[in-house]
């Protein structure tokens, strides 16, 4: 059988707005684009996240795309950056890597002798287009997530996927596989600034809970500052929708530059004490759905071999974020 | 100060011939490569785990290099395969990576206040031509390893390095660092079929132990059987000239194709049992230098996650492959 992507709908997991305004692989609704940040609009259509599942007996999925051209990485594998992989039942099963832009068909062989649980998350840091998928039978929906509403991921290029081997790797989508949850990745590659507009579509969105992965994209001098104004008002902008949604913080990791160079070190400092007064204060007036985690203790000044470049984690480092977010995130959606 | 290649002899590690017939970065001797198989000679001048040792008081750490042209991988990115891992201290520091292939010049910026040891690891899948190394003063010598010889492996891509996100993340660089011990890699891509004249040249090398990590391409078809001939014989080959060095026999992990195809899990599994035995056999033969690990404890069937493909270790399987290893390792070299 040959779906579309508007036969797959209902299949699509991670665009939030998929469905209801057009079917087109955006994370945030394409009509907002106009009023959002160049950049921001631009990686919304980054499909990280993204994830098609469904139930199928098959010895074959076949995937019929057009990529989108994206600037090339060299810390990033094509894999990782452009990769949809395929998992059956929780477990990887393959990687669709287009070995270039354009149209492109590929097949993955997969266990025909019974029906499998599929999922296939798509790239991290590409658009696309999905032309068809293919399988040998029809498909049916996929068992339902034990954790009923998507977790939403707000965040940096760490948050993104930023350089995971593939997309599958990303820590969100290891989160989900491990929750059973659908997850929304809203990682902006250096554009995790906090800014209202997302903030406003961010609350939009019914989430069994907001991990707030977010600071490490407001480290620049001429930003010095604005996190301690845009954070909490981030923060109180989806609390006035959610009154009482769990909310988990995750305090900026540390980053290798911050080592060596002291002006940079500073900037980091302040981006941490924002976060976690922000924190404070939410616990202080109150509030008993805000949750914390510290990135230093997934990645701290000691841990550099947990990155690719020193800043982005790499898929140890992202294992390193899953251990310290699993814990808390499973007592919150109990 | 600017060193040339001939200048940095006493600095370079990870060629044993290095300095003794020629200045070429090639891990077999080149006087060699017209006995080898073709794809052997050719990946013996890949310079997985050479590394450029040196203490110095520098601002910067300036290279010159000519990147020779290499396939390109879409499960690797361009720092995991031509990237050059500047360390400081035994902690990370930055990574050069060079935009294309042809002559290159780059420059990192490291902590000047002080004296520190530097190691520079070289690409992992790649051939290169160091024109020259700049620095602010003299360098000299590197701080002794603790290990006085060097820690040799043989196999295959995985211990070559592929899928590091970066050069120093190949799993025997870390254990180098982790053991400080000089390592020479002898991972052949695709390639470590255990060939007597790959043997010959192993056990010409005065080393502190032999970890054996070949196996994995043994498994076609077209060779089924051929392991229980060449494990043994290499490992004989080596027993002959160094009667007492310890050996490490680390059998082979999972491949996901072993899964869900029959015919590969028979051709893996005689490959396991071909290492089993091999290393069995010397135990009742009375060696008491011979040690074993099993790949499958790095990476089982449920470890998937840990590999960038099915087969390749991803960072996080590397650090799988040290916490398995590193332990008998330490026992061994006392």
């Amino acid at each position: 059988m040959e779906y579309t992507i508007e036969q797959l709908n209902g299949h699509i997991e991670g665009f939030y707005w998929f469905g209801k305004e057009d079917v087109r692989l955006t994370r945030l609704p394409a009509s907002t684009f106009p009023r959002l940040r160049k950049d921001v609009a631009f990686l919304a259509t980054n499909t990280a996240g993204g994830c098609i599942r469904f139930k199928a007996r098959t010895s074959m999925i076949g995937i019929e795309i057009v990529m989108h051209p994206s600037r090339p990485y060299e810390k990033f594998s094509r894999a990782g950056q452009c990769g949809l992989d395929v998992y059956a039942d929780g477990h990887y099963v393959h990687t669709f890597v287009p070995p270039r832009d354009g149209y492109f068909i590929s097949v993955a062989e997969t266990d025909g002798a019974r029906s499998h649980d599929y999922s296939i998350y798509l790239p991290t840091y590409a658009s696309l287009e999905i032309k068809s998928l293919c399988v040998d039978e029809d498909i049916t929906p996929a068992t339902k997530h034990r954790v009923t509403k998507p977790i939403v991921f707000y965040g940096s290029s760490i948050t993104q996927g930023a350089y995971a081997s593939r997309p599958g790797l990303a820590y969100p989508s290891i989160l989900g596989r491990l929750l059973d949850a659908e997850i929304i990745n809203l990682g902006f590659s250096g554009n995790g600034k906090c800014e209202p507009e997302v903030a406003s579509l961010v609350s939009r969105i019914d989430a069994a809970c907001l991990v707030m992965d977010a600071g490490g994209n407001l480290t620049a001098p001429e930003e010095e500052g604005i996190i301690t104004v845009r954070y909490p008002a981030f923060l109180a902008c989806v609390r006035e929708q959610h009154p009482s949604m769990p909310i988990l913080i995750n305090n900026m990791q540390h980053i290798g530059a911050a080592s060596w160079n002291t002006v940079f070190r500073r900037l980091c400092n302040r981006v941490r004490d924002a976060i976690k007064t922000t924190y404070e204060t939410m616990l202080r007036s109150g509030d008993r759905n805000v949750h914390y985690t510290d990135g230093m203790d997934a990645i701290g000044p000691g841990d550099l071999d947990c990155t690719a470049d020193g800043t982005h984690a790499n898929d140890l480092g992202f294992s390193r974020y899953v251990s310290i977010m699993a814990p808390v995130l499973r007592r919150v959606l109990g």
